[in-house]
């Protein structure tokens, strides 16, 4: 099989909302008129952003995930995208089980595949998402407000416990590593959460390298500072079963500086604390109130017991470890 | 120097026409009221797309160029692109030079860098271009028409020229090989003769695989036939002084099946002939007329007495070699 009856066979289907789909030097598509287009692209490296032990369904499924997690984070519906493809060889195998975790997920999402590119290369892929929003309503990394209260979405730091196990630092029961395992494989982008929280939320964003180094974004961009809880590490919807197995300074590093998360992380006005439910309720997802953001710059964590922590949790920099 | 400072350094500037840029979880773009949305994905691998020996602004440019090269052959106007990119290290003289080889083409073309990733593994390049094109103008691959003139821009086959000393399976002169490996490593993309084309040629694409390859697709998703000449392999615009060089048979090879050129094949009704050369002489570019649609299926390459010829011309695969 060739790199054309590859894309023919796993990778092409008729286009339903673009103009033109896969197959020409160009997809075409229409913007609804007077929308905003949100763009994202994020590569994935074999190693780095998963494990060779990922089964294909499940990295074609983590592929797509983490890149309408950008969406979400911005409150676009998702509406395209792009797949570029650098393989090893052709495993026809692998290339089916990834198609249907991708096509499984966009189909969910509505997502239209439209074009893109197959090469042979050491395993990399990269995915660019397009999504609308209307003009003015994307949240932004920089428009969080003094006195915002900090929102998590979902449960954090399981991943990172998936991981451990994997690096063999844990051990779990088989049911508490399966549902971690689930959450670091295929996490659950939160599209519906996003689009809810457009008009409530005032900045957001997905958390991929930890929870503190992600706020550490939001601060840096609104030119603000926040006082961080953790009493919610004890017990919260924030913290999963399978996380609660750890005692509390593993979990804290676990929750707080994780990644890979791709929860939404989002600030708003304590009078929107209502609405903010309302949004989670109608999205099916929990969301926790974690923290505040503070006219005074820095980041201040909390114990349990309102004490400032020295410590600090690491973000993840893909050229620093 | 981390992952973010890399992007800031490098790859951030102030939007131009976009709504939001570099640093968020997406880029937000608003496009022109009324217009389609053209959208096109490439990837780059070390060995395969490029040597190892490139020079990193070559290699900025060329990743770029392929991408403009695709929206030239549907006719559109570039707008914005993301680029991913997969580096083992960071090596700043890389960066700077691979930075200045992607602004300088990308400025040329009112192109804005929107977004994108940065991570740590073997050397990948991806890079999503968009660009606008009025409804219905597009030029596809699927709306070549029976009796067409076939054309070529600019030259053929000196990339693969080029591409053949490095490997040493030929020599040049140092100027004309200095020649060939520019279009080798900074091709030029047509974006120019795309948009004047549109409304004047019928079916287009860029030569990426081999002419003979790309002109298969044409066919392919036209349902067509071909006759191609191949007199103007002997002398003719489309064929470079340093190609020149080469006896005839060597010639047709590369530049029929060479690959790498980045020109637009494409065609139009012989009673647009004079728009046609308009727009080249508009867009500064020859274009070379090499052959005619036919309702019959198959693709005919004729010798220089008119005779078909019996030798096939391999397109490129990335899995095939």
């Amino acid at each position: 099989m060739g790199e054309f009856d590859l894309i023919a066979r796993y990778f092409t289907r008729a286009p339903r909302h673009a103009v033109l789909g896969v197959g020409d030097d160009c997809a075409l598509l229409q913007p609804q008129p007077g929308m905003q287009w949100a763009v994202s692209s994020d590569m994935l490296v074999d190693g780095r952003h998963f494990l060779s032990t990922t089964p294909p369904a499940h990295l074609g499924h983590k592929a797509l995930a983490v890149n309408l997690s950008d969406l979400a984070a911005c409150g676009a519906k998702p509406v395209a995208f792009t797949l570029a493809l650098a393989l090893p060889q052709i495993d026809e195998a692998w290339l089916k089980g990834f198609s249907q975790g991708l096509w499984a997920l966009a189909d969910e999402h509505g997502c239209e595949l439209v074009g893109g590119d197959t090469t042979q290369g050491p395993l990399n892929i990269c995915i660019t998402v397009f999504g609308e929003v209307p003009p003015g309503d994307a949240m932004l990394r920089q428009h969080a407000q003094a006195g915002d209260d900090i929102y998590v979405s979902g449960t954090v730091g399981d991943a990172r416990l998936a991981l451990e196990v994997f690096r063999g630092t844990l051990s779990l029961d088989a049911p508490h590593f399966e549902a971690a395992r689930i959450r670091m494989e295929q996490p659950t982008p939160r599209v519906a959460l996003g689009q809810a929280l457009r008009g409530v939320a005032n900045a957001a964003i997905d958390i991929s390298d930890g929870l503190v180094g992600d706020l550490g974004h939001i601060l840096q961009r609104s030119k603000l500072g926040a006082v961080l809880t953790t009493d919610w590490v004890a017990d919260s919807a924030a913290i999963s079963p399978a996380l609660q197995t750890l005692p509390l300074n593993r979990r804290l590093d676990m929750a707080l500086a994780g990644g890979d998360d791709y929860e939404l992380l989002f600030t708003a006005a304590p009078d929107q604390a209502d609405a903010v439910q309302d949004a989670a309720n109608a999205s099916g997802v929990s969301v926790t109130c974690i923290g505040r953001i503070t006219a005074n710059a820095g980041l201040q964590v909390l114990d349990a017991h309102g004490v400032a922590m020295s410590r600090r949790f690491a973000s993840f920099d893909h050229f620093a470890r």
